[in-house]
């Protein structure tokens, strides 16, 4: 009775986990469902219904009948037209769930629907598409910088910035729930967050794994349950990725912050009070100064400025500036005036509210 | 309109595959709970469908609202008590879905319900625990000879054989419907697979990848699309795994094949007509010709005869004799005694029908 009783937990554990995964691949089909949304004309779309229930009925194997799978799936089908007629507006961000952009997304509204995107490339196409409402994209840490992959994209991109979000960072260590947190000897995450932990990570003897995400590792770490191992992520993948807790604030800088944009297709019709822009000026003595002259003597207090030098133009440079003001206000459309002719290349991203940290 | 066509089509063929995982989890679950079966007194369990139902709610996040899973899952669970309360009979097979013992499962009794084991000694075990009903074990190849390892848990074992089956091995090239046959380069399999079609493989100028399994290699195919890739594995595996067959029955020898043991706790109550026996004898001069001598005395037909040597016990061989004939037949009744006599390790496996191939 005893080794049915254990066999039959273990079995039941099994059962727990498809349960937990199938879930996951409910919600990415959502996912999916809602951005199909912007990309037909009417919601209802019988012959697709046909198809899906079609490729059902020819998976249906084993001790799947096809009249379960109908069943389920004709509900599958009714949520998901259920989910595509709310008004919910969709936030894409770059990496699993669980990522820190995904954090700062519901930081900035939480009534949005984040979506994981690949790659930040994804994000901007997704936004421009329609696909996706709008994007969330990290331009500067406090401690690593600018973010260089998304400067070089904002330079390409007809997108507007329509906010900003400042979101501490604090890394978890995250394990699976059987694990004795004194068995721990690896610790996998982005290279990133593992040097942000190198302090904590040394004083306990912990080997950091450099892995390609920090919410992948946490992933990672419950779908293939390695012996003796524990993930550096955001506290908000213990609950995604059914891991515990096992220390939380675990960085060595606790003032680490990272500074995201949100993106969308159109400016905001609110009000703000911060601007950014980006430039580039002749390549001759004085013209940078020039520039940065005239919102001097606006007195227009700038909060950010950056630089990238232009790849197919070698010598020449781009430049990312932020600072305090509407573009309502008559002074500063004067002064953006007044840049734009010194500018060789001049782009208003957007107009938005300061954020705090 | 036709880049949004192009879209539509890419984010819908997400949805097809994120369909196709769900339906190959479920029945994995639905596996895992006819398992379940043996292992409790009654199919209904009220605490444990609270269990279940509060895990899914917990992990209901995301665009998956509490409502819509519970109503999800109220109809899994009612499913699962339905699968349990059939008279569902299951068998055992090592390997993923597809794999040949699962083709030689279905070719014998196709009424009953094939389980994928990860090892030998699981199939075993399954059996023996009572999760599953029956099992079914490689013993030799026409081509490879006997596989040691389930001899080895013949050995071992308290169960047993109620039944043969000979399976010609038929191996065939599969790969995504996606992908151009011209373009195919690598061909993952078991090596013993690669090896039966070394001469399709060479003249097709195609690179053989040893894997673990052949149906897994046909699941990783399906799984990972691996570009230029195709896998060797059993036609069913193409269904299965959504894949197409570029050419069946590749291999170079078109006679090989595979026998197969049915294992089951008990024998078989209907009458058999070929036997097979483990022994060991003294390690002295013409005793195994002495236990040979008594089948030839008694005109006793000898199928088969293999030896392998005691790990435990170096220098001394244990006997496995298939031979025509019924244990309800006083001949052969005798002629078992006799060898019982003669024997310091005697077990007899079972006796059942012979297979035709």
């Amino acid at each position: 009775m005893t080794d049915m009783k254990i066999d039959l937990n273990k079995v039941r554990k099994q059962v727990d986990l498809i349960d937990f995964r199938i879930l996951k691949l409910l919600n990415e089909r959502m996912e999916f469902v809602l951005r199909i949304k912007r990309l037909k004309e009417e919601i209802a779309d019988p012959s697709r219904e046909q198809v899906v229930l079609g490729n059902i009925q020819r998976h249906s194997q084993g001790l799947i009948s096809q009249r379960f799978a109908e069943k389920l799936f004709n509900e599958v089908i009714s949520e998901s037209k259920r989910i595509q007629g709310q008004n919910l507006k969709s936030i894409g961000f770059q990496g699993e769930h669980g990522a820190y952009g995904e954090v700062a997304a519901l930081t900035f509204d939480n009534s949005m629907v984040p979506l994981p995107c690949r790659e930040f490339t994804d994000v901007f196409e997704a936004v421009k598409s329609g696909q996706i409402d709008f994007g969330i994209v990290p331009v500067e840490n406090s401690l690593e910088g600018a973010v260089t992959e998304v400067s070089d994209l904002l330079v390409e991109t007809g997108l507007k910035v329509i906010g900003e979000i400042k979101l501490p960072i604090h890394h978890a260590l995250l394990a699976l729930s059987e694990t004795d947190y004194r068995e721990i000897k690896a610790v996998y995450s982005h290279p990133q967050a593992l040097a942000q932990c190198r302090g904590f990570l040394s004083r306990n003897n912990l080997e950091p794994i450099p892995f390609y995400d920090t919410a992948g590792a946490a992933k990672m770490i419950s779908e293939a349950s390695p012996k003796s191992a524990a993930a550096i992520a955001s506290k908000s993948c213990a609950e995604l990725y059914n891991l515990e807790i096992i220390k939380d604030e675990i960085e060595d800088d606790k003032s680490n912050f990272t500074r995201f944009l949100i993106l969308a297709r159109e400016s905001s019709v609110e009000a703000g009070n911060k601007c950014s822009i980006i430039f580039s000026t002749r390549h001759e003595a004085g013209t940078l100064f020039a520039v940065l002259k005239i919102f001097s003597d606006a007195g227009i207090n700038l909060t950010r400025i950056e630089s990238r030098p232009i790849r197919t133009d070698p010598g020449k440079y781009t430049f990312f500036l932020d600072f305090q003001g509407s573009d309502r206000d008559n002074k500063i459309i004067n002064v953006l005036e007044q840049v734009k002719q010194k500018a060789v290349i001049f782009k208003f991203l957007g107009c938005y509210r300061e954020a705090k940290l």
